[in-house]
């Protein structure tokens, strides 16, 4: 195949003027990282990444990962000029309501972009989620003589990711797992919003990185569209002979092209100004207007036909493979296209009911581990792991073999050990879900969900099926004290958009939380669903077993529901997880008294709030009075008491002490509930 | 002064054995790290360590952070050794409902702990707020030939710690900033929770740190105490020549003197067992029962007397500078108490007054610029800066010197480039507030905060007062879209205990927001004052000014007052912020339709809530229906509008597009505003 000239300046020059009249146009946005990225673009794109822009979907294509996200006009002008399905018109529109072409690169909206970056480090975390997924689906699908998963994940990150600690977690493990198909660039050009770099930022990365194991190729001119070639060249022989991903640092200048605000933090975060826009165009020998790319431009660009002989030659040898193991490649197809197995709902329908058959009171994180154990053997896709937590979050599963690091390279399994290191786990889990091929799980306490806080938000913002399980929830926990416990915790995740959130009881709703977040629909590059990723705040103590008929437990889907009701109660009592038992025995309390009284279970309330009226109205009637309890802060809880409503629940932090001893002195108790409910009658 | 031996076991193994002990007698904690670490704390505090027992808040004293928190029963077994206020009673009542040694070590609680740990990585960036506060304070305050702020910050960290994402940011920025005082000792054992941490941690912990310009002395045996002795004196030496921190990388074996269980993760977070902790006492021929100290090793382990003198010989120092530099002597105890400069309240009545009567229209960020402009010049104690976004976040001010570092060593100055480090940030900010002398604020965007979570409640915990200065909040940034868009942060942060979270809507309220956050008291060492820290959420977009008479203007230290009433009001609009306006034009609306409203701003509803029924009914009477606006999540504002009030909010994530069109996108409208007003009436 003829690959374009690497020394055709006006491959990466076109990059530079799109980047700079569509920031000028939006009169928002960041020109200096894509003029400063151009060649690095040009010859990455055009010369080596595999790819075919008529079809983004393309299973075994190169993934491409933007970390520094506010470069996103780099990305879409090599989307544009390399074929996408991303017209000019488009790029007209930058950052404005409802074009393609956000602020911020958007996976699902914009074909060729593989995750939605801008919270700096993240995307470089990610990448290695990628590189990950790809690693374990070719131990799992290849064949020999079958090699039908096998591509580079290539990123871009700068100085601010690098800065960033989710850098260090997931470079750190990155290199622990010797991930050889990861290659990033290290957009090394000194400068940050805060100006010359130097001031705050003097790592020496290249030490930094060969101590994580990596590959580093030293610093080559960034802007050498030929030193670029050579630089990819070598980091391809090296991804080649293994031993762990690749980084080449690129020195570049930051708005290069621009004659008067080059190399400056003026051109980071501002639009040049139509004076120096025209002076970079005389600069650059650029004749053409704004958004017009002459003719042999586009040609020099057009990846389409490269990509098509690509994949066709890939669409050959997967046809082999599919007929030499037709199980394996229609399995293959399944899993990207993000469907649970056949006979799931019949499994988890079989599944809910022995275990509300079965009643047995354990911690409902061990009520999730059997969860886990009965679904991971029939859901191969399930891919677990702990930051460092498995015994306590009981994460794992019998033959669920830990994915490991032999002498020379990664063992096929289904779980990581993440280390201590929750945001990377979250942001690696979002970048294995997004490349397709695995359903991520992972567990830590739910007190350092704070940890990863941003990265659950971005795949709630990706529409992305991923499952926390975090354990050690509320006071419950006991001894470990105020820094462990998660009082704020639980109310705080349930406002993030998207996200569902199970705080299951007992068996029985951990069951049906479990199975409701393997169900939620997973979203693959375009082909965006109605899904999103589910925590799971589960407890460590143990949590008395629920007694309940058949409805009620095909109740317990919609989030909340009836769980004990009374003839003509006069009051409802509201509760989840470990406080559930709490709301049962005030109501014999109180029924002792004759105040009969309703408790409503409510483990999700955003699934709840999403039932039709009628539902609702029927679990909590307008005018009966409320009573909510839960071991944590209150404010969220008047959404469905009211004001005339009473939370029973701790607005301060926790104490270090035995987790009974706690429930006691923060008053999280039948008593004060059947009190507060004799007040609010 | 008379050194104990290193040679003597004895001293090490009295750790050991009250570890083991105090966490059996819980039947819950970890005895791992605490046996693993005995030499490395027997050398540094009977040796290295300049304290004083008897006085743990002397202002000089060399700080101490275990960032490995769940090695408490190190710190306590030390302490209590060591001749502190912790008597073997509170030792035997680990983990205990108000005992002086809970689960994880809780500054203000414990004498001598310095800072709360448990969440890892923290405490090492706390180190690195307390090594860069002394730094500042000795070039502040020491004078030629009277040097009075002089010590060293000593942190142990595990492997948990390093693997965290914050250990990058904090190490990096201490590299940077040569904080040559900072000695870090690494607890390199080999095992986390998981197992060998080879399986997930494969650093060059060595090339990593040398990396980051720390100088880096090479594994030794951290259970040789002769060994750990020359690693602290060579350290002591290094830091003598400047240059940077210091990492000690200790090998030590986890359970270190356990015969069975030694080495191993079964030591890390359980108790040993009764059969084992015989056989261990028996292994390290340790005679006496539990909780008993034979007297020779409370001899060789009492650091009072040394203590004394050292604080006496400092004592002469700072009554001779005293004498010559009385002013500055005032200054420095003035400032070390955490008490604000003795005009500060009258300052800040006239600049809010100046300020209200200015009625300048302009974005919030900016009013809080003009905020700090007017304190930071006569509250000298006010230590600014950024994680690199100081030209957006406006947290610079004329005066406001940059901490920068020269050819050899740091300058003076009163702001921090922070770089793209915003967890780091934050944690260090709380070690510089834990250190006294400063009190810290910085800035970053509304949506990072999720980055540094953690961190802010962590100094909500501690009542550390640091002020968060959050900017381009909620949709009307605009054009860099969802990532960027903080739709649900201020809802969530409100949740944190004890943080005050601020979203004033004008220069006035802004003025007020900051006057409180300086006023909050200061916590330090064992004094806890019922302060705490603060957020400021603050707009990029201009906000108009919004009159009010004098009354109008005390109202707002309240935290909710009626901005803008109406003869008999049929309802009340609740806003805060941005949303303001939008209330205020709704009532306009609404008046116009013969509508009687009234507008309630509520900039920060836990101070509101603090208020006295009294005040909190007189704003919102019992039964006037209301409805809320906020451009951000909805479920927080039920608890003021009731279940038949309405919320205008989003619970969505937002779009890339300029910051007008979005709010007429998300109808956050006067018209909608109104509409709802008339839904409820």
């Amino acid at each position: 195949m003829n690959l374009p000239s690497v020394h055709d300046a006006s491959l990466a020059n076109a990059i530079r003027v799109l980047a700079m009249d569509a920031v000028q146009k939006a009169n928002s946005g960041h020109p200096g990282a894509p003029m400063g990225l151009a060649e690095v673009a040009q010859v990455l794109w055009t010369r080596h990444l595999r790819h075919n822009p008529a079809d983004p979907a393309w299973l075994d294509r190169d993934r491409f990962v933007l970390s520094n996200g506010h470069a996103s006009m780099l990305l879409y002008a090599v989307l544009h000029l390399s074929g996408y399905d991303l017209p000019m018109e488009e790029l007209k529109n930058f950052r404005q309501l409802h074009s393609r072409t956000p602020g911020h690169p958007e996976v699902g909206l914009t074909p060729g972009v593989e995750t939605t970056t801008g919270p700096l480090g993240q995307g470089l975390a990610n990448a290695v989620g990628l590189a990950l997924a790809e690693a374990l689906l070719a131990m799992e699908f290849n064949r020999p003589g079958h090699t039908v998963v096998d591509h580079h994940t290539y990123a871009i990150c700068g100085d601010g990711c690098l800065m960033e600690g989710i850098s260090h977690e997931a470079c750190s493990l990155a290199g622990t797992l010797g991930l050889s198909k990861l290659i990033v660039f290290y957009d090394d050009n000194g400068i940050s919003i805060d100006g010359e770099v130097d001031g705050w930022f003097r790592d020496d990365t290249v030490k930094r990185f060969e101590g994580y194991g990596w590959h580093v190729i030293p610093p080559i001119d960034g802007n050498d569209a030929a030193a670029v070639e050579a630089a990819i060249e070598r980091a391809k022989r090296m991804s080649a002979e293994g031993g762990g991903p690749t980084l080449i640092c690129c020195r570049t200048v930051i708005g290069k092209g621009s004659p008067h605000k080059a190399g400056t933090e003026k051109v980071h975060g501002s639009p040049l100004g139509e004076e120096e826009v025209a002076a970079t165009r005389k600069a650059l020998g650029w004749a053409w207007p704004p958004f017009e790319i002459p003719e042999h431009v586009y040609r020099g660009w057009d990846c389409r036909p490269r990509g098509g002989e690509l994949q066709a030659e890939w669409q050959h040898r997967f046809d082999a493979y599919a007929a030499a193991f037709p199980e394996q490649a229609a399995e293959l197809l399944r899993r990207m296209a993000g469907e649970l197995p056949a006979g799931f709902d019949e499994q988890a329908r079989a599944f809910i009911a022995a275990t509300a058959a079965k009643g047995e009171t354990v911690a409902t994180r061990k009520a999730s581990q059997l969860a886990i154990q009965a679904f991971a053997p029939a859901v191969p896709e399930m891919l677990g792991g702990s930051a460092d937590l498995t015994g306590s979050n009981l994460t794992d599963w019998k033959g669920g073999a830990p994915v490991m690091v032999g002498s020379e390279s990664l063992q096929p399994g289904r779980y990581i050990h993440y280390g201590v290191r929750e945001f990377g786990m979250a942001a690696i889990m979002n970048g294995v879900a997004l490349h397709g091929g695995y359903l991520p799980f992972g567990g830590t306490f739910l007190t350092f969900s704070d940890y990863s806080r941003n990265a659950l938000r971005m795949s709630a913002l990706m529409k992305q099926r991923v499952v926390h399980v975090f354990t050690h929830d509320s006071i419950g926990l006991g001894e470990d004290g105020p820094t462990h416990q998660s009082v704020e915790h639980a109310a705080s995740l349930r406002l993030i958009p998207n996200l569902h959130v199970w705080r299951p009881c007992d068996t029985t709703e951990t069951a049906v939380a479990w199975a409701a977040a393997l169900r939620r629909p997973a979203s693959i590059g375009m082909a965006v669903h109605d899904g999103g990723p589910s925590a799971l705040l589960l407890s460590r103590q143990n949590l008395p077993f629920v007694q309940r008929d058949e409805p009620t437990v095909q109740a317990i889907a919609r989030g909340g529901y009836v769980l004990r009701d009374a003839a003509q109660p006069r009051a409802a009592i509201i509760a989840t997880g470990s406080e559930v038992s709490v709301a049962l025995a005030a109501q014999e309390q109180l029924a002792a008294k004759g105040i009969a009284v309703r408790v409503v279970s409510m483990p999700c309330t955003q699934v709840f709030d999403a039932q039709d009226e009628q539902w609702r109205a029927a679990v909590l009637p307008d005018g009966l009075p409320r009573v909510a309890v839960e071991a944590g802060v209150t404010a969220g809880w008047y959404k469905y008491v009211g004001l005339h409503g009473k939370v029973v629940g701790l607005d301060t932090y926790g104490e270090s002490a035995p987790g009974g001893v706690l429930f006691k002195y923060f008053g999280i108790t039948a008593e004060h509930v059947a009190a507060a409910v004799e007040q609010v009658l």
